[in-house]
């Protein structure tokens, strides 16, 4: 039969990233789109030791059905790690396990979204999320950022302009795709304006843990006296992300409209990942665990920006992370980052993110995201090296 | 601040099964609520030896992300598995991985429905999809089931009424709450309507793994030629519910828009899951191991209706399941089977879940819904003379 899509699903295509993740398998390619971890500062012997405790001891715990919030013990340990972050309240917060903190974004926006209403979105911003709003019937308004963050004023003028807005989508540190990071100016601007217009905002901090140089900034969900903010952390950067695992500390008044969207969605998260999880935060030495991945990090990074630092500054320009994964580059002269990409494929086997996939519509950019993360850094030096020889 | 929570999660109400199963913490308790599956039946040892190779030699691809249908040799597996089963095929078909067969109903809700399209559900169903249909923004028409399945007239005068709908929801083999199976008629009446008006068919099968007496009935997805038929099945009654993983077969016309859906929902489903049910599928003797489950479940079915048998035939009657987990009863003389289900509660220490939880509307039922599955026989034995003692 004929099938038609629901008018939610129409317009999203398939992430540029995937389509540039084909060649991922391929190891003639230069694999700078994905934004997968280091295998090295995740070691699969990590995983295979905690898994292997959770095979022998904790079985019994995903034979049946659990509970909708998460797991009660890991709850109460992520619970305890943000309270000492400022980032969970136990008089104001509630905190749940997500299959990712992607499924973060998808159930606040089931939960707080309408069709028509606006979720309000940094431009350029992680594409999993936007669709997923999309698909939530959201019409998705983008606010530029730059270096320090979102432009706040027009943050606000978006704001103005959209009254059924309903979320503000930020990640402020290390931001996906550009590696920014939101000054705290900034984040306490960002807040005043939720509370002023009464629009949540939804923080995604997958990457806030991988801070390799610079000063920490506080995040938004510590300023939250009002109850404003949905925060969200992933073990995804930190742990595996083939594993599904999230965790988002909100305001108790979103705990049972929360709650049932994710008994919509899933029931609760795989016990599989978070009884792994839960071997993970309890019986590790995050702080070590941490400056190990950090340390890899720092090193490619410092490699990606001495290597980009070589290209003619004419021609290019480019951010400089100091967290995270990610390095936004940007042409000069308003050529299209979408056309340069696909020449990087075709003529240097190198594959990158074209800006367009990160914007509100997909407009044209003269802008594209490398990743430095799962490169060595001899790949790192090539796949620069091969974005100089096509300038 | 004051949340307003969207229009499609307003109404959904707790499942009472939930309710229900707060109790189920407590050993005073007879445990006839949840659809778990028996413990016995699962054993832990078996899933801690496939989980301890997966520990071993598999964690590597667990670290990073995967892609959104699912494991390749696992999908491959599965294609295999049903098109013996004559529920796919190659030509026609899709298969994709999903985080328990409730996101295949949430997601196929989210491809197919606007907001005010109906989906035809059998009344009384499995609240915990309608739910998921509800928060997509799906309006519920319920119709009535008999024992042999839903009843054909009533169907069709459902699709004739509701040209909106997109989406028929059955549950043919041992229905879930009422253990009832459809007949090979009906299903083949079904799948000509569903051909007729242009609605495709949700095939839930769950249990249909689990059939301990009486003759098979094929697969209403056997009959697919117009490709009107999503067909899933699910590892969480026959491996383990709370590693949530489940598959579906769908017509291929539909699979780039449940990929993308799919993506927006949690981008795939745990690799964990996915590696754990690839080494039980390819490793394991399903046949053998499969009729050690019904054995179980034969047993226990046989003590629940031989006790039954023993309660006044003139104050409650009992559908009679050849397989799966449920047993449905109804009170005589127009009783209220919720107010049976608090008084059990109360004054018998036996939850059970009052039929209204799965009507459309939530409307008073007679009935109430137990479950066999992962009681111990003398609990069964207690449980339902309980019953007998209230009546």
């Amino acid at each position: 039969m004929e099938y038609v899509t629901s008018d939610n699903m129409r317009g999203i295509a398939r992430s540029a990233i995937e389509e540039f993740f084909k060649h991922s398998g391929d190891p003639a390619f230069i694999p700078m789109a994905m934004g997968n971890p280091d295998p090295e500062a995740l070691p699969e012997a990590l995983l295979s030791e905690l898994m292997g405790k959770v095979a022998r001891e904790d079985m019994g715990k995903a034979l049946s059905y659990s509970v909708g919030p998460g797991y009660t013990p890991l709850r109460d340990a992520l619970k305890d790690r943000l309270a000492v972050q400022n980032c969970f309240e136990h008089e104001r917060d509630e905190l749940m396990i997500f299959s990712g903190s992607l499924q973060v974004a998808d159930i606040a926006c089931r939960v707080l979204c309408n069709r028509g209403d606006t979720v309000i979105c940094e431009e350029p911003s992680f594409v999993g999320c936007v669709n997923s709003f999309r698909s939530n019937g959201a019409k998705i308004v983008g606010v530029p950022i730059e270096e320090d963050g979102v432009i706040i004023d027009r943050l606000e003028q978006a704001l103005k302009e959209n009254p059924n807005a309903r979320l503000i989508y930020l990640i402020p540190n290390f931001q996906n795709p550009t590696g920014y990071t939101m000054s705290e100016e900034k984040r306490k601007a960002a807040y005043a304006l939720a509370k002023k217009y009464g629009v949540p905002i939804f923080e995604d901090d997958p990457y806030g843990d991988l801070r390799f140089s610079g000063n920490p900034v506080p995040a938004i969900k510590t300023m939250d006296s009002d109850g404003l903010v949905i925060y969200a952390r992933s073990f995804s950067k930190i742990l595996a992300a083939g594993i599904r695992a999230a965790y988002a500390s909100f305001p108790k008044e979103l705990f049972e409209a929360m709650y049932l969207a994710k008994q919509c969605a899933d029931i609760h998260a795989s016990m599989l990942a978070q009884l792994l999880c839960y071997r993970f935060v309890t019986e590790r030495d995050m702080t070590q665990h941490l400056a190990g991945m950090k340390d890899v990090y720092r090193r490619k990074a410092a490699r990606a920006l001495a290597e980009l630092d070589k290209l003619p500054k004419d021609k290019i320009s480019y951010s400089k992370p100091e967290g995270g994964l990610f390095i936004w580059l940007t042409l000069r002269e308003n050529q299209d980052g979408g056309d340069f990409a696909l020449r990087l494929v075709r003529e240097k086997k190198a594959a990158v993110v074209p800006g367009s996939a990160f914007t509100a519509n997909y407009q044209p950019s003269p802008s594209f995201r490398i990743t430095f993360s799962a490169l060595s850094e001899e790949q790192i030096t090539r796949g620069i090296e091969a974005i100089g020889q096509l300038l």
